[in-house]
């Protein structure tokens, strides 16, 4: 059954992205980078409804992770680092995809993502408008014009490097941060110490990183420039076990709770190969996006690595101390010691394709309706509107004045209200759908008499007559709820 | 009057801001980046605290520019944008220090920040362990040696360069944004028609920036990675001085409202010579920092000097299309044109700077309290903790257990409640007078009895015994009025 389900999720996979898409530029949720000069590659805006969904996405994950937890302290650090950071953690050295030029068309691409061939066989391609065969000496081509005429592999560093200060030179040499996980290592003992935290806590961390990928795809899932929310979670090695458990279903569960639907989510453990070199255990929550399975955020065990690799090349001492552990060489009170580290590493852009993808439905004209609509079913607290007030006809002073009065006790809450009086009300309900906002108050000439207003609701379309008091707070229970 | 004051500030410049940066690192607002590799010069770290009172700030700003109007909508752009934008702007050819090296002793240094002496006076100076004289032929030498044997002064970008891509090329050169303003006016269009607005309106943006700051100085006031909180505000061109004046009041306002001494802040309207060229008028919101009055956010009237340098570089239409506006040339209904712009631009990271120095306070012993007490009196609103909760004894496992119940109680209404049952009660209380916590109330034995807990109030230290319910709502009050 899942497997059907998958099926027909891929086979509309062109047809439900390409639609995503619209949608995003339509409505104003997403735009592409600098588009009136062509665009930059792999870089997007947000626009009026993308930038409140991303943010929700974001909130909804710093109420989870840290005010709603006694254990997890907050942290945000600035995107350049000192080079020294990217020494000690390996992504000065490892952090790189292979790259290859073809001999033929000159095109630059990663190995790993080229079109496989068998090493041996004869493949055709084009060189100077005449057909050329040639056998085939790697496991795969050019994916420009299929041609096995290649450069050797180089590895090809994928951080963004830029120079700090008025010279240029070895010394001033910086990165723009390919993770945002490294400053909760590099300042784990600052932020133990001024907090006065014991094991286990966390550090959690929002925030913008770059990677200069060479192969993106897939809209804003894989970009240059995206948004990561990391929190790294440090405990007694003994108990690294338990917390990956522990972390992979509350990860897990954040996503069903917001919303997203059980069966598109899964959490698949790693296989040993699969490991990357410093963890001792690791989850993939993936999505079921229309191109298949796919990463959504990881959860790993990365032991005490990050923590030892800094401690060596700093040469600063980065071990906490218990004072309830017996040290077992001495047999005294009191044991220094590098703790372990649980990492639940989630992708913020991505999460927003995801919850985009998820909420997106399409309802076909019915016996009661005659035109179909497009609605995105997005959670109220992740909605960018939480609810549009709606005056029937603009030229009514008096119902436009109470709408935008309505509108304000909104505001007192807390609570985005959005003020809408253009154009016929089935067509401001029909934006309302597309924007994913749960409700819309209209208020008509009866509102003036006995001040109640229409609720409608997104999801059925139901709508019903209540006063503006019950209204305003069935909105607020809703998004409190 | 206004004098004195600003000297006596003036005179202790050294000690508050000494103290400001030593509290921000003692309590975890702040830490210098990379720090366990010997610090990242200018940049920061936002610790548990700091990174909370950076979000407050930054989310006050969101809600009164954003979700309270009708006439504002937001955006999130990326940071990385292609070249022609600045290109197009005057960043790429304009946005430049003059930079000299003294021949001396190989200092590089910004001409217009150097000590200042006449020209032809004779200097003195060290050269390889002799004293030299020489005249000086500009009206300043080398802040380092005192020498003025120096080089041409060359104009140095503030612009981060970086390249994206496989390729390194010309066409692979991106900038990160030294302002967010840019990407409101390249986006002009697409979120005026998306959104279907009508002039006036605004589009607001928060976000990173970057500065390659030659001098950088006071702590996070001038610091080479920043964040920002702009908006551009598109009206008739004939509307602009209006519009100026009303945007100037209500950030001036905006500081008032969350805290900020009035005597602290003023307006201060640019000298002609002090325009900058785009600029048909502009104000400095200025703040009396301990080293004097200095700038705090800007707001000018860019009149359409962005978007027409836009329109003519990118070939794209960027007017405005106003229906109901007579064309003076042809007398007909309909009028395309480029609308002024009026931009509001603060620092959000100046600004937290700014709200912890204007908060800070001592109270020296007393007769009813043998210690004095450092307190910082942010706004409510910007606290980073609104309320600490406080078991008089955490032996009691009753009382820890009620006091984590009311802790939920503050989650269920979003509100950042913080638990503490470390140290004696006096010293828990210093440490959230320190963190500006506005509220703390005290568990004890009378609660499990009555369901009563002792509030106390931080900036007069009073305190009072009422039931959890009310003290919940004392909170929840104070914090949304």
């Amino acid at each position: 059954m899942g497997n059907k389900k998958k099926k027909s999720r891929i086979d509309e996979e062109h047809g439900l992205m390409q639609k995503i898409v619209a949608l995003c530029k339509r409505r104003g949720f997403i735009f592409q980078s600098s588009e009136i000069y062509g665009g930059l590659k792999s870089a997007y805006d947000y626009g009026p409804l993308g930038v409140e969904l991303k943010r929700n996405v974001m909130n909804e994950w710093w109420r989870s992770m840290v005010h709603e937890r006694e254990d997890v302290v907050g942290l945000d650090a600035s995107i350049m680092m000192s080079s020294e950071v990217w020494k000690a953690s390996g992504h000065l050295s490892g952090f790189s995809d292979p790259l290859v030029d073809c001999k033929i068309c000159k095109a630059r691409f990663r190995a790993d993502k080229a079109p496989k061939v068998e090493v041996g066989t004869e493949v055709t391609f084009r060189q100077q408008g005449k057909t050329v065969k040639q056998k085939a000496e790697r496991d795969y081509v050019c994916p420009e014009c299929g041609s096995p005429v290649l450069s050797e592999e180089r590895a090809f560093n994928l951080m963004f490097k830029t120079s700090i200060g008025p010279v240029e030179s070895d010394d001033s040499v910086v990165y723009l941060r390919p993770e945002t996980a490294q400053a909760m290592f590099v300042n784990f003992l600052n932020v133990q110490q001024t907090y006065r935290l014991r094991l286990p806590f966390g550090i959690a961390q929002q925030g913008k990183s770059f990677r200069n990928e060479i192969t993106v795809e897939h809209f804003i899932f894989r970009s240059c420039e995206f948004e990561q929310m990391e929190m790294e979670f440090f405990c007694e090695p003994d108990q690294g076990e338990k917390w990956l458990e522990y972390w992979k279903n509350e990860r897990f569960n954040w996503y069903v709770e917001l919303g997203c639907k059980k069966e598109n989510l899964r959490a698949r453990p790693h296989e040993p190969d699969e490991l990357a070199h410093y963890a001792a255990g690791c989850y993939d929550i993936e999505y079921q996006y229309p191109w298949g399975w796919d990463e959504l955020e990881g959860v790993a065990n990365r032991t005490d690595y990050d923590l030892a690799k800094h401690q060596e090349a700093s040469g600063k001492k980065l071990t906490y101390f218990d004072p309830l552990k017996t040290n077992p060489q001495t047999g005294k009170q009191g044991l220094h010691y590098l703790p372990y580290v649980i990492e639940p590493a989630a992708g913020a852009t991505r999460s927003v394709l995801m919850f985009l993808l998820d909420a997106y439905d399409e309802e076909p004209p019915s016996e009661s309706r005659k035109e179909g609509r497009v609605v995105l079913r997005l959670h109220p607290r992740l909605a960018p509107i939480k609810v549009a007030v709606l005056p029937l006809v603009k030229k009514d002073a008096g119902l436009t004045e109470k709408a935008r009065q309505i509108v304000k006790q909104f505001w007192k809450n807390s609570i985005n209200a959005f003020y809408d009086e253009k154009d016929a009300i089935g067509r401001r309900y029909a934006r309302q759908d597309e924007a994913g906002t749960p409700f819309c108050l209209t208020v008509d000439g009866q509102t003036k008499e006995d001040d109640t207003v229409t609720i409608r609701y997104r999801d059925d379309m139901r709508q019903e007559r209540i006063d503006v008091a019950t209204a305003v707070q069935t909105v607020v229970d809703k998004i409190r709820e």
